[in-house]
């Protein structure tokens, strides 16, 4: 007797052969899957019928601000330091514990309804990022965003928020929630505070999440400032290694890309956030053929407007195509590979999360097929990747419980959280007053 | 007395001053807008409440091939020549008329769902798509494709087809379906073919629906065999004006955007099919800022692999970032534009589509905003562009005639398509044999 058994699916496995089951069960007992195959004969407590549908890993975010969903739509098609000084920082000055909580539900009911089970956040006033977690039911790895612009004040300020952060979070929701350092970049935080946080997550036993080569302005300051790249210098204090989540590396060069692999460093690529920005384009074929298992985040709501990992997983695949005027390149199975075994990878959960495997935690979602934007099958990965959108997702489990069944959200009452974003959102933007 | 009062809703009218109704209605009345406002005491014999909804002119696609639906997925990911050669053109060869008519079905289908509703294509047994576009209730405006490649008698039998398709077709079904040329391109057509097409084009009184400039490939062969750039060699037939319908026009140099400006001719942006495909990034500021009203479109489902606009409006704003890696070009008012106005303007229809104003055709679609990721709201035009999906539209009105309704497609039956769509495919696959 198993607890869930989801029935007759077409199963998207990602295991290491990148099996595709064209009608099979995937079994559920104690948060972890515990059969997956063609006849599963178990009786279970559930079963949820999966004919017509596509059962795959739930999808990884390995880059977001949750509380930022807040600001979709806010601010948009503006110059970076006038989006920054006169739209995102004053209201993010003005951003109490509150906001960040009911901007991080709103979040989680996003990435619930779109298929996303697991993601990376670094922001500040974590702590109700990780209750809105905590209530919705997904699995969050947390970091709280440090910047001390070389004031050492500042710098004891933020490492002291950053270590309470981990000390109170790591491993808490049965393990739902993992904690990170959040160093906010290179260009934001003193050497010696990343060489601090670098200690303190080896003493921790966590990884680190830092926004790395995201502009050529970045390149400019720290080449200034250090006579290094991004990248290089931060090779040179001894700040790389595979704990190392970097957001974006963009602007990095062959040999930074060599540095990046040899120290297992693991990059998110946010192609909606990169373009919207004018960034520019991460070179992720590049980094993907020198072994580097990229993994694939949304960036905020403020920067994309949108948190679903279907639109980013296409972007991602299409961008990469278009730099290099070469549509071989990205494959529609590399790009999902993005979003769950490299996005699991990223997170140093490569053993629990990112395919349907027995032994892996239950983190799964099913999509509906019978749609006509989704018709006919031909191949169900290039329907994944190219056709199917957030809303196409019918059921969504986590940690083997169901957070959302038949398009419906079980942890989360819906209406009230919308409800409570408008209020919320509209309050902080009057908060602005005269500012604005 | 009006047929039809939407009532409530927040109108993005798309007119002159691209005003925008808090709270407002539309009245509709014997196919046509008959008033616009915030208070409208007319009674209806159908009221539509669009309260917490947005109403907006419908979408145009300005270049798509509707058949092709039924390629989706089919090859992806492949160099262009071994994608056309193995996989596209031996389907083309043995598609039968029967095979397009189901394809237009299920484009038809999926258009009508995402808020599509007029479009132009160029394709093969286009009757049978001006069939599928009658029963679904959409407004289309169609081309038989021509390819001579230089053989005398086959162009006089593909002009032949070409004009007996407008003289059928053009006008038909109360005006919903118009007709135009299609010569495929000038690589693929003669310049005798081109040149005839031109007169028939002002004969007949309709437009010319042509691909121009999508390849460096193209450039070369032009270059090589007429000593001219594409366009520069069009203009010299004297081919170009004001009813050419230009999709693609990536490969084209500033004195090509003036030739193309002061032709009056109507170019067609397809981002995401110019990414997947690898061809090229069309300068679509370059050409809005030199006022040419730039369109925009999906291609076909083969190289997308989908018809939904919102997605495509996305697109088009992030790619052009990306490519001047400046957040302020393209911003998402100037996206709507292309899918709307732009549109009507790119099909010769500016005085009867493309926005909400008395007198114009009512083509419409209401897009449901109560989403999580729709929240909160701050820009109405910024979540139409950068956060909505074709799954967020609620109701879609073409000629005054509801074609869909709260999500159910009144004029399609959508599980029989589905399921005509996929048994269609299967064979058409199986036909292929061994020569797959």
């Amino acid at each position: 007797m198993v607890d869930i058994l989801v029935r007759g699916g077409l199963l998207v496995t990602m295991n290491y052969n990148r099996q595709i089951v064209k009608q099979g069960s995937v079994a559920i007992e104690s948060g972890r899957i515990v059969a997956v195959g063609e006849e599963i004969k178990e009786k279970a407590d559930q079963v949820i019928d999966a004919r017509g549908k596509a059962v795959l890993p739930g999808l990884i975010n390995g880059h977001t601000h949750l509380a930022m969903t807040l600001l979709r739509g806010f601010a948009d098609d503006m110059p970076l330091d006038k989006w920054l000084f006169d739209k995102i920082w004053p209201m993010e000055k003005r951003m109490e514990p509150r906001d960040c909580h009911v901007g991080a539900l709103l979040g989680s009911l996003e990435m619930i309804k779109s298929g996303t089970t697991c993601f990376a956040d670094n922001y500040f006033h974590m702590d109700q990022v990780a209750r809105a977690v905590m209530k919705a039911g997904l699995r969050g790895v947390l970091s709280y965003g440090m910047i001390d612009r070389g004031d050492q004040q500042k710098m004891k300020e933020e490492i002291r928020i950053g270590r309470n952060f981990v000390r109170a979070f790591h491993g808490k929701a049965r393990g739902r929630i993992l904690a990170m350092f959040g160093p906010h970049a290179p260009y934001t935080c003193s050497t010696e505070c990343l060489q601090k946080v670098k200690e303190l997550a080896k003493e921790f036993g966590v990884g680190i999440h830092i926004h790395l080569a995201e502009s050529s302005e970045e390149v400019k300051q720290t080449t200034e400032k250090y006579g290094k790249r991004p990248v290089e210098y931060l090779n040179s204090i001894g700040f790389l290694g595979p704990e190392v989540l970097a957001a974006h590396c963009i602007w990095v060069t062959d040999k930074e890309i060599k540095l990046l692999k040899d120290n297992g460093v693991k990059p998110v690529h946010n192609p909606t956030s990169n373009m919207k920005m004018g960034s520019g384009i991460a070179p992720v074929p590049e980094m993907l053929a020198s072994g580097i298992p990229v993994a694939l985040g949304t960036d905020g709501a403020a920067s994309n407007n949108s948190l679903d990992m279907f639109k980013e997983m296409k972007l991602a695949s299409l961008l990469a195509k278009a730099r290099r005027l070469d549509p071989t390149v990205l494959p529609a199975m590399k790009a999902l590979e993005m979003a769950t075994i490299n996005g699991a990878a990223a997170l140093g959960l490569q053993a629990e999360l990112g395919s349907l495997e027995v032994g892996k935690k239950a983190d799964l979602i099913i999509v509906d097929l019978r749609k006509p934007h989704l018709s006919p099958m031909h191949d169900i990965v290039s329907h994944l990747v190219y056709s199917a959108s957030g809303s196409d997702v019918d059921t969504v489990i986590v940690d083997g419980k169901i957070l959302m069944e038949k398009g419906e959200v079980l942890t989360l009452d819906e209406e009230k959280v919308l409800e409570l974003a408008q209020r919320t959102s509209d309050d902080l933007v009057s908060r602005l007053g005269g500012d604005r």
